[in-house]
Parts: structure tokens; sequence; C-alpha cells
């Protein structure tokens, strides 16, 4: 299945994507409720779906797919040649998976406008995302995939000049409108394999990023395994699997997004998500 | 006000900490709710006050201060003799001021054991947290003080082996019960100005952290106009304002905390909490 947040009528609501557009379904407020309601959740939404009236896509608006959850992590320089793209900005190679938060607030809708902020070096990674659907806390690799409820595209916004005031990146990876994701969740029944995906960037309809996500040097499971042995990761968590080499600071010049500029991110059977860079917000008044 | 939560009868409730105990509060379920309300929340309790029935602390059980909220942000290297130290430990000065995550998940009550989980080196580190009232975005430095609810204690506890898998720290300073906040959250009003305040560090009775407010870096109000440049500090996120010296990584030799332990974190004016160290929790059968 295919589930959407969206709003209509100045309400937000849960609802599932057919052909003709979005089933809404009131069974449950929102898509936490629905993912801790586990299977039964599912086979309620499967009946639900049944019952409902499509509303056609042109007359709703998508709203990232999870409300804000209580965490959203990103690995970093996980697939080869953006590591090594990133290696020649001065980024060790390490290790270990190098994790860092998006902050929650972030958050937006696929179809949402990008503010820039502050920064100057605003850029664009596309990566898969997965949501977390049971608890896991010292799972195994191979235990791994019973704790995904479904996955999105995620572009993982990136402010590089606040990104790089300290090796920690927290202060450039978590601009407010930095995280757009969606369309939709795509369960992971219907996904199946998230390791043999192709992932696309495009900059006004200009070609940034290709990828697979067969590429990937620590895949969703060995990530799932990592970070469950430290803490535990919590029904709607986010885990953004990492972007293919291409991103604008790594180019020669570097590209950087500008306003009016419209990123369109899509990931094989899961859909599209498309942002367009507006002008940077005013700040309010002090 | 002291406002705490707490839990008794299996249920959690908001109270008031006065002379003789606690005053339960039943015109908010949760202290996000109440700091949500602003002025008006305050007001509400204080009367509110007036008609509860005071319980003895012995008879309940005081709760982290708040739910887990948005964010968790923490600063490191923020008091010079403790940037010091860890500069010796490799960690390399920056020109700014170096932010880093404890995820939500690894909140926990202010009297909560702590589980080392896998770390072989559990360490303690006390600090000043400030909890966000106001939501705060390109606040100055000058009007950050209108964004604080108020104070608490905070222990973040860090396993040092999984803090440097990568420099973004992301990985040692969540564990599950490496979170312990407390004992309440002293209203901005009451406590009055942030930076003059003893802090302290005990282990089993031995004195191994002792600094003042004062010695900050970048101050409490210089931190809040950083972040807010970048993202929105929400009502209930939660920011940690550094350690001083004395953390048991930059002791010669090294002394972590190993089970049986008891740590004790107190701040002049806010309060103590103390958790002793757990055996380590058996992980669930995979």
């Amino acid at each position: 299945m295919k589930l959407a947040r969206f709003a209509a009528d100045g309400e937000c609501r849960i609802g599932v994507i057919t052909e003709k557009g979005v089933a809404p379904i009131d069974d449950f407020s929102t898509m936490l409720e629905l993912i801790s309601a586990g299977e039964a959740g599912l086979a309620r939404v499967a009946d639900a779906v049944q019952r409902a009236t499509v509303r056609p896509l042109a007359d709703i608006r998508l709203l990232a797919p999870i409300e804000r959850p209580g965490k959203y992590l990103a690995i970093g320089m996980n697939y080869g040649k953006h590591a090594a793209e990133a290696a020649r900005l001065g980024i060790a190679q390490i290790a270990h998976q190098t994790w860092f938060n998006k902050q929650t607030s972030c958050l937006s809708g696929p179809f949402d406008d990008i503010d820039p902020g502050v920064t100057e070096k605003l850029d664009y990674e596309v990566e898969l995302a997965a949501v977390i659907g049971r608890a896991a806390k010292h799972v195994s690799e191979r235990d791994a995939p019973h704790h995904v409820f479904g996955y999105v595209v995620a572009n993982d916004v990136s402010a590089r000049d606040w990104q790089f005031h300290s090796p920690t990146f927290t202060m450039g990876k978590s601009f407010d409108t930095h995280g757009p994701i969606g369309p939709w969740i795509v369960t992971a029944d219907e996904l199946g394999n998230p390791h043999d995906l192709g992932l696309r960037c495009f900059v006004n309809g200009e070609l940034r990023q290709s990828g697979r996500t067969s590429d990937m040097i620590a895949n969703l499971w060995d990530q799932i395994a990592y970070l469950s042995q430290a803490f535990t990761l919590d029904p709607g968590d986010l885990i953004a699997t990492g972007t293919p080499e291409g991103v604008g600071i790594a180019l020669d010049p570097p590209r950087f997004l500008k306003p009016g500029d419209v990123v369109r991110c899509e990931i094989d059977r899961i859909g599209v998500i498309e942002n367009r860079v507006s002008s940077p917000r005013t700040p309010a008044a002090a």
C-alpha cells in the first residue's frame, strides 16, 4: 500500500493512494497511530479503503507522510563515489558508519518550498529513507527487515556553510523546510527489496545525481543493526540511508541552489518529490 | 515555581513542588501542554495549587519533568578547562559553537538507573539545561531570555567508545537511559540569572566536577541566538549548555562508571538528580 497524509478542507487526514487518487481513511487520525497499530492497523486500512470515497490528487495537498517522529537520523558518506567526493572536500573516511541528526522540525511536505534561510550554500541530496515500524533494540541484520514499516523519498537538503561550522554537521542539516519527504509511504511488503532501486535528483530538469541503492556501503539492515545496538529505534523514526555522488558542493566549480530552482528527487517504485527554492523568508523582527 | 512530572497510583501527572511535597495539578495532562499555554498556563497553575492536596515526595516517583520534546540539543567544549581536557583527547577547538543531539529517546527520570548497555567507557557530565518556552527563530541574544521557560539539571551521560565512532558524536550520546534530567523544572522567573550558578557532579560521594555557569564560553543567550538562526526552537525543546572539567575520560588514568556506582549531579537553586548505574540489561533475544 501507499499511505499518505494530506490536507483538504482545512483538515489533515490519512489516506491510501489508489489509481484514481487518495482514499481517505478515518480509522486513524495520525500516521504514527496507524504505524503503532502494526499488522492489525494495515488490515483495518485495507478494509476501510473498500468503502472510502476516492478524491483526485488535484483536490488535495500532500503533506509529509509522517508527523514529526522521535528521531530523524541520516548516514553520511554511504555510497562509494559520494564518499570519494566528500573526501576531496576534507571529510575523513572512518571505519564506522557516520550518523547525524536532521532535527524533526525540518520536516516538510513532498511539494513544499525550500526556504534557503541564512545559508549561501544550499544543496540537495536524494536519499531512500525508511520508516521504522516495530521498535528495534539490539536487532540483528537478519531481523532488521521485520522492523521497517515502509519507505519514502527524502531530500536531505543541506546548508553547506553551516554544516561545516562543526564536525557534527548539526547546524547545516536541519534548517526549517530542509527535510522534504514523501510523496507517501510505500509499505515494506509492497516495496520488497529496498536495495535494488534507482534514485535520481534533477535540478531544473538537469540530472545531477543518479545511483542505485545496491551501491550503499552499509545497507539498511546493517544500519538498523548498528543503530539499535546503542539505542531504541521507535515506531515512526526516520532513517535516511545516504546519497549517491553528484551533490552541488562537489561539482567543479560547485553549483548551489538558488531561489526559483526546482529540485526533483525520485526513487523507482516509490515516487517523486519536487520542491521549489523560495526567496529567503525575512527574519521576524526581533 | 518548581514544576514536576510524577507517577503515582499508576498515573503520570503534573505537579508543583511545595515545601511539603508535590501539589498535583489537573489542568494540564502534559508538561508540554502547560508550556505551550504560556503565561496564562502558569497563572492557572498558580491558582490551582491553592486548592490542591499536597502529597509527600516519598509517596510518588519523580519522572523526567518534560515528556519527549522535539529536540534535545547539547553543546560541546563550552567551558574553558573542559575544552582544554577535550583538546588533550584529540577534539579540535573550533571557531563556532559545537552542537550535537541527544536523541529524545534517551531521556529518563531524575532518580532512574543508568543502563550501561554495550559501552565499556561510561561517563558523566553535569550540565545546566534550559527548556524552551516560546518558539524561537532568528532571536537575538538580547531577546533570548524571553524564550526560556525554565531550567533543569541534566546528566549528559556519554558512552565514550561509541561517541568517538564518528566526529558527529551521535552514537555515544544517546544510549537508552543516558539522559536523566530533573528533578523538576525551575521556571525562568523563579531562577533569574542562569549564569551565576555552581554545578557539581559526585560519583559515590567523591567530587568529580565543580564549576560555575559564569564560566561558559558561549552563554545561553549566545546559544539560543546561534541555534535559532538556523532552525526554530520549539516549546519544550531542551538545550544542554555544556559541562565543566573533570569528566572521567579526561582523568589520568581515566575513571569510567561501573555497575553499582551512584552519580549525583546538582546545581544551585535547581536541585539534585541522582542515578545509579545498573548492570547492563540483557539484549532481548533476536
